[in-house]
């Protein structure tokens, strides 16, 4: 079998890993961005890194045989705390893997590629940027609205990635330095609100301190999930459009302050809170557009992603694209 | 009289001009940062720009004579509200200019040289970077700290200008929804807090709410000065430094959101207020600390800029320099 060896060949591929929380998913993508095979399995995250590695050999080897051309030029990795300098994830919450996961070092044993990694929400504003709602755009801001908030920034072109390789961490600006408690250690993070985890607290606290009936009532907190309120909004459940609309308010007050330093384009905005829609983001531009510094009132778009969930391997393939295309060798 | 025409030639300048509301400076700055000469005069901004130009024409004239081989390679600009897109000052606050101020153009009819413009904060950010407390540095974020709150961002090495050449208008980041009129049109900005002006507006609060006497209370509003209100600080008045303490708090933890969108290596403060020294800076690296996400702690120093009054010239001098590397050929 030749090997396909130039960016320009429209066979060729990247091999693109996603790592989530819940799932893991590898996919094989074209530089134009279509999905040739993927695969996805159990992230398991709670098992120890030893037993996930197995694994992961035998999810790469479905894609081996799912594609007999399968000879990707590269490999790209996205996940939860990685760092593109040290090649690990370090201390990802919600991992029971340890403190510094030699995840590059692991996936270039498994199949022998150049490997980049980067962090999962800067992986995904690569994503958004090459193939997604971004496309075209040079400065723009991914939130992803799920367990907690995730962000990346694209400025000028570039991603931003900070003297430690650290930047857009929007999950943990101050909302009120008294505010909820968050996992960081700090009071009134951004995330505590603004996420799926802060919405649900935010229906609690409503509960707690209104009198009006709601179908909210009937869940206990871990019970209660994006969808659940989401759907209850949307057949005009009082507390749930007032949970939404308290999210937004917060939201969209520190976006403009996220547009004072950046003067971006565009927000995207995805991640599980974002499947609730208008609901949300009707609010959020009200909210975004009355807190912004006048210069910028009506220059800033709030875009939603259009991805789906096998769609998460095009941020990792965008990183390994791109590298591919400033002509660097990996680890 | 042979021109200096490289780049290399140790005696070539470029000339700097710093347009700020009360002066203006004009000097023949070297690549190295030498200010070779420098000629100061009155912005007057309350008169007609017609008037300034004339005015403006006999400055460089004294720069001109005051040094025989006077042969800049070209000109950099650094004025309020200045944009390097138009070439012009569009709406400066507490200019009487009108609304777009051709000053690039008014620049390069008066001395005929390829003109830089930028923004005054994005000047002073570039001279940190080149010749100031910032050299060598690829991430940093400039504060100064005058009658209102100005700043520049420097990421990666490259000066954050934005989708609109807005980037960077940390003054206008919001403190509380509901907080203090700001001259914007919105409430609760930054610059209505940690600035000379919104630390006097903190003194006025504090001796309406307080019952110790201050000395502070000898003033009116428009007789106070920050210089005051730092002596005051200095000799030990409560209420000065519950000023110097409150707005060190505001400033710090609104840092904090800088450093989780942007990941630097430092601030670099400048400005009236930041004459201050410890009285303001020793609480504002105490809030900054505390407020930081965890990964970002002991990694962000605050720097003092070490700059003259009449170094403000270094800003543009940077600029020019700048973009005469990059081969641009200006205006």
């Amino acid at each position: 079998m030749d090997s396909i060896r130039t960016l320009e060949d429209p066979e060729a591929t990247v091999l693109a890993l996603d790592i989530g929380g819940t799932y893991t998913k590898a996919g094989l993508v074209s530089r134009s961005g279509e999905i040739r095979h993927v695969a996805v399995m159990d992230t398991a995250s709670g098992d120890p890194f030893e037993q996930y590695v197995p694994r992961l050999a035998e999810l790469f080897d479905r894609l081996r045989k799912a594609s007999e051309k399968a000879d990707p030029l590269a490999m790209g990795v996205g996940a939860p705390n990685a760092s593109s300098q040290s090649g690990m994830m370090e201390t990802p919450p919600n991992f029971q893997w340890g403190d510094r996961i030699p995840i590059a070092n692991t996936c270039s044993k498994l199949w022998e590629l150049p490997v980049f990694l980067t962090n999962d929400a800067n992986a995904a504003a690569l994503g958004e940027g090459r193939f997604g709602a971004a496309r075209g755009l040079t400065d723009f801001v991914t939130l992803t609205l799920g367990t907690g908030l995730g962000s990346g920034i694209v400025s000028g072109g570039r991603l931003l990635t900070g003297a430690n390789g650290l930047a857009g961490e929007l999950g943990h600006i101050n909302v009120f330095p008294e505010g909820r408690q968050c996992n960081c250690g700090l009071k009134g993070c951004l995330e505590t609100y603004a996420s799926v985890t802060g919405i649900r607290r935010t229906v609690f606290e409503l509960i707690a301190n209104r009198r009006e009936p709601s179908v909210l009532e009937h869940y206990a907190f871990e019970e209660l999930t994006g969808r659940i309120i989401s759907e209850a909004a949307n057949e005009g459940d009082a507390l749930a459009l007032e949970a939404f609309d308290y999210t937004a308010g917060i939201l969209g007050t520190k976006m403009a302050d996220t547009v004072a330093h950046l003067d971006p384009e565009a927000f995207v905005i995805s991640g599980g809170l974002s499947q609730a829609g208008a609901i949300l983001l009707e609010p959020l531009k009200r909210a975004l557009e009355e807190r912004l510094f006048p210069v910028y009132r009506g220059r800033v778009r709030v875009l939603m992603s259009s991805y789906t969930s096998e769609q998460a391997v095009l941020g990792p393939a965008a990183l390994a694209w791109e590298k591919l295309e400033e002509g660097l060798g990996g680890r």
